[in-house]
């Protein structure tokens, strides 16, 4: 855990410059807006420890996979996240020297992300090698207003000296991701030019053949007034520049504006690209800064009118829940249905992929609560587009007749992840995409997106269910095999409680479903079924029966139901019982003993008491609540949210706001030493889900709003 | 399936050249002498498919660990069998063309292995590109005599023509390993010579410092007489040959006498390697090749004395079960406690590692049965040096106060597997090391072992199980969790009937071992209570009372064990229920499914009714052999010759047979299509164990041999 940052009610603030803390800097000051954005990398040049990171929303590279012992099923590739062409350079040399922190003395350093306009805001004064001073104030924002626009000025002013100064403007393409498996470098150039006053580099991903092009053009003032300086125009293989020399005066600020365009050919044809950018870079360059600073701050100002939530009397909680709600906003904004919200969004690479389970469990409520109807519609059309790869996929695994399962880690609709225990286990995912459906029909009475898409996307999962349970002989029940829950820390579990609720509930809701098609739109639901070639007689029968004899485990004695078969021949401890020296377990114990333990990484049969509370009385959650929680180490940043909202509903307020606390500020104070890689943006939803259903028990039900709110004792309002 | 090797009682033979077979016959006649060995390569040039591979006993690398994921506890590196520095190299080559079989027409090819003698013999006749026609008539033995030694006749006999011809002698240390996970070559090269008559290679293995020194000296002559030749000795890189110019005559037969010898830093000083290894090379030259074969095919005669099977009216069977003892008798002599078994022995590299709990469940009794007692012994005292690695690799685990766990795989003692649901959790290789300990003893005799060696194991073994379990308060009972059995189609399950058979069975055998070494070698017994810390009073107590209150879960109802916690929610279908084209299951099926579906890799439960057929009545077996035997896909090479013991117990005749004929000639038929990788060493103990258990029924108890034979419809004798 660190505590660097600055508490402010709107900004995240770093001040003093230390190089240890730069990588983790980089991720929590990153900028996005939903098509592209960057981590927070210094515009000059910089020779010390950091990660640089520019992304592109929906581009991503096929990496060949890398694993030990292979398994029958597993894809051939994960999808990652690209480390694209960066367009933010701006390197200062005063003679020969270069500006670089990590060869300056630096002074007066200060590093603001202001959250209420989008804008990072750098200062510092740093004395070059030699003596030369020079103070530099930068800001950038990447456009809310325009996916595919950045810009930054970048003031720089000599505090003891004139002299002639290169100032290089520059795109570059040649960029490699971090966690490439076999070192390769996914970009080729496909075309570039530089010219007084414009570079543009059109580069394209290997084997995915994503085509981006990434230019910039600029101006230079000094004391207000325009200067042109001396330009060479370079290029050299995936890189292009502008160095400018101009005349640096003691005392007298140079203002060096860049624009940045960053177009892909997921939204515009190949050929026309390069014209394209080169067309916009004019058009901003000509509307300059201010206005596009000002049109961009204008969307933020609509946003938090719309999502802002105000803690008075914690600072530190006002500053957390701010960030996890400006995070969320610029990483996804639902104005393009073929992306989803990858797990660090634009502050970093890790993991890849773009779409976990994370988007309808956490992500959805968020921006049903705090966005356009359309941006949480756009969430779900993303997951009826991926509905055939679903089927795909389910058929590499042995389901037939269209049975879906979508994917534990996608971009494409094709599963990338390669961990038996959690590709072909973890299958309560395709529970909470049919949740999903549900869950927006309920919040916004959209009826019609079930005729459209839903009812499609619920049969072929309900098809999947109804494939993976089995018969028990033995038990004169319906059951099902070989499952990790939620609680990854067991694997290969039967009868997995909530995995079991959630394939229950998806029979019984298309059951309704289904009948609620065929009564209200006939002709949309003949089509249905002549596409999905759907058995109305033998699937609903066989569905309701499923639905009807499923087997849960159950402790009749202590009145919890368990979250496995065999739970309880565990030895039964609780996280009081562990030493400190084992925490956290992930990296202090063995697989083997984590599996045999009875703690619990995250919410498991409580995750389904927060989804199905209006099956179970009080006293019900109660008494699981209180078996379960002390076994909880919250080892998932996607934990403390659902015991906030339980613990929040049963009145136990301390443990409501220790649990906020260790997911409000997970990032801001690197909890998990790990920041470094990047934020966890989709856990940022639970830290929102946390306040709003949990302190304000909230919750949307027959077209209704309800609300049961309470302030923890340490706010004021 | 393959069928080109001609059936014969003593011989492997192969006719006719079909380099589409080339790897698998490599692999089948390789030769070895429980030190060294290599495939049966080509000495000429070959340019065609191959797999280059020598190999030297208890020389290895430590592979950096390749993993998808990383999980707490695995080994940093995987132990590989190292492709060894080769000195079989003799290249020919007529004016500008090399004897190549790739690109010549080769016509009258033979390849024999005569087990009888060991010697790998090769004759064929060769068009060489341009017309000319060379014999060629090549054996080659690796000496039972000497471990160290090597030799060739090389026989060349020009059909058409007369020429000069230059012979080409080398050591090749150039080699590199097929599975080396991140394309490493694993040799340096420490020094080398060449003068005419010697070449001499001294190589290093990285990270391990094994240093092997590889050298060749030769004699040629022509029509029976001395011929010297033009000599240029030559060095490069990792290399050193001879290159010899003669006249080859029409019609006259040029003898090529080429002596290999490969001394290793595990037998000698490293100063002295290079000097040692010149001494024997000049030794051996002056014996001579007929007499060093004599030597050596005298050690082969003794063997076969003590440990041919002969099977009348079936040649095929003949064949296969002299095949098997042939390639145990060359993998592992016994003369050094510090070899074990590897899981291909000197005929490929796949798997790595030497040891696996194949040595104690299948080997020892093989040797038991055919050798000498010290053999078995030296496997046995392996395992007692490996004993506080086990006690560290049980510490990895979170296994404290000497309790200790042997490495699934391993070369030194370590852990080399990563994979968490066998490191971690197929942990009834452990009671298979216990359990040779009394089966050597049951057939030796050997008390002494007991104390002297024995029972620290024992003691650190029983330590692990009785952490291992854990008292489950639900069922009053110890039960074991997250266990992987020898059928592997299960992960992580619970109550492994045959592990927990294993641990009871460990606790009580110690618990006698105890008393008997306290009152038969009192001074014996309290070195080994000190250096162990044993605690007399607690740690005999605990055992005594985990095996009294052991859990076994069981179908009362049909009078079966049930292999786990959970078997009877199971889909319970038979292998007949199976499409053709889902075979094997581990190539059709994805892992879940198969995880889920009742089918078993390899005998388990019954594997448990072989190790403790006493405890058990006839009745028991069979209910549990009709129960399961229907649901084994032997997709194990060491499943079978379990059932033909069964079987036979039984007087399933028609079963057993059945069982046999898949173990026997497994890969003389190449039944896995992956001889071409190696032969499968270890499971040929298993086609022994048929034979003698199975169809001989040999038991040894109470210091008695039992034999209740009976012989099999398709055999006369």
């Amino acid at each position: 855990m660190k505590n660097y940052i600055k508490h402010h009610e709107w900004q995240i603030i770093e001040e003093g410059f230390d190089p240890h803390l730069n990588r983790i800097s980089e991720s929590l000051f990153s900028l996005g807006n939903g098509r592209m954005g960057q981590r927070a990398n210094f515009e000059e040049e910089y020779t010390g420890d950091t990660h640089q990171g520019s992304y592109v929303a929906g581009v991503y590279y096929p990496d060949k996979t890398r694993v030990g012992w292979w398994k029958n099923g597993y894809p051939e590739y994960f999808a990652k996240v690209l480390n694209a062409p960066a367009w933010i350079g701006i390197h200062i040399k005063i003679g020969r020297v270069s500006l670089d922190l990590a060869k300056c003395k630096v002074t007066d350093f200060r590093r603001v992300l202001d959250m209420k306009q989008g804008l990072l805001h750098r200062s510092f004064t740093a004395s070059l090698p030699g003596g030369k001073k020079l103070k530099i104030d930068a800001k950038r924002f990447c456009s809310m207003a325009d996916g595919e626009v950045g810009a930054i000025r970048y003031s720089v002013t000599p505090v003891n000296f004139s002299s002639a100064a290169t100032i290089t403007l520059s795109i570059d393409a040649d960029v490699v991701n971090k966690d490439s498996n076999y070192d390769e470098k996914f970009w080729t150039e496909i075309s570039k030019e530089s010219s007084a006053g414009l570079s543009l580099v059109t580069a394209e991903t290997k084997k995915t053949f994503f085509h981006v092009a990434t230019g910039m053009t600029y101006s230079i003032t000094s004391d207000g007034k325009a200067v042109k300086g001396k330009v060479k125009a370079s290029r050299r293989e995936q890189y292009a520049d502008n160095e400018v020399t101009i005349r640096l005066k003691i005392g007298v600020e140079t203002v060096i504006y860049k624009y940045g365009v960053v177009l892909s050919s997921e939204n515009h044809p190949k050929p026309k690209l390069a014209q394209l950018a080169k067309k916009k870079l004019k058009d901003i360059r000509t509307k300059g800064y201010d206005k596009l600073f000002a049109t961009h701050a204008d969307v933020w100002a609509n946003t938090w009118q719309k999502c802002d939530i105000t803690i008075e009397g914690d600072a530190a909680a006002q500053q957390g829940i701010r960030f996890n709600i400006f995070q969320l906003m610029q990483t996804y904004t639902g104005a393009d249905e073929r992306l989803n919200i990858g797990p660090k969004g634009f502050t970093g690479e890790k993991y890849g992929g773009s779409t976990y389970w994370d988007t309808e469990a956490y992500c959805l409520p968020f921006y049903l609560g705090t966005s356009d109807p359309k941006v949480a519609r756009n969430l779900l059309v993303y997951r009826h587009k991926h509905l055939q790869k679903a089927i795909e996929n389910g058929a590499k695994l042995g389901f037939t007749d269209g049975a879906a399962l979508y994917p534990m880690v996608t971009m494409n609709g094709e599963e990338c992840h390669n961990e038996w225990e959690i590709t072909f286990e973890e299958i309560h995912r395709n529970g909470a995409i049919a949740y999903a459906i549900f869950d927006y029909i309920r919040y916004t009475g959209d009826e019609e997106y079930l005729f459209e898409f839903g009812l499609e996307v619920l049969i072929g999962i309900s098809r999947f269910w109804a494939q993976r349970v089995n018969w028990s002989a033995d038990k004169q029940k319906y059951v099902m095999l070989g499952v990790t829950g939620p609680n990854e820390y067991e694997n290969n579990s039967s009868n997995n409680w909530y995995t079991n609720m959630f394939a229950v509930w998806t029979l019984n809701y298309t059951l309704k479903a289904v009948e609620q098609v065929r009564k209200r739109n006939t002709a949309r639901y003949d089509k249905i079924l002549a596409k999905a070639k759907f058995n109305e007689k033998t699937e609903l029968a066989k569905w309701k029966d499923i639905a009807d004899k499923m087997y849960f485990p159950e402790d009749k004695q202590r009145g919890v139901f368990l979250q496995q078969d065999g739970f309880l021949d565990k030895e039964l401890l609780t996280v009081k019982d562990l030493r400190p020296q084992d925490r956290p377990l992930n990296q202090k114990w063995s697989w083997d003993r984590i599996l045999r333990s009875c703690f619990i990484k995250q919410a498991d049969v409580l995750q389904g008491f927060y989804f199905f509370e209006e099956q179970f009385s009080k006293d019900q959650l109660k008494r699981n609540f209180d078996f379960y929680e002390p076994m909880t180490v919250h080892e998932s940043s996607l934990s403390p949210c659902v015991h906030v909202i339980l613990a929040s509903k049963l009145g136990y307020k301390e443990k409501a706001y220790e649990m906020y606390l260790r997911t409000s500020r997970l990032d801001l104070d690197d909890y998990n030493n790990d920041t470094e890689d990047g934020c966890h943006i989709t856990s940022m939803a639970g830290t929102w889900m946390s306040v709003v259903k949990g302190f304000g028990g909230m919750r949307v039900n027959d077209g209704k709003i309800h609300l049961t709110p309470y302030i923890p004792d340490q706010w004021k309002s």
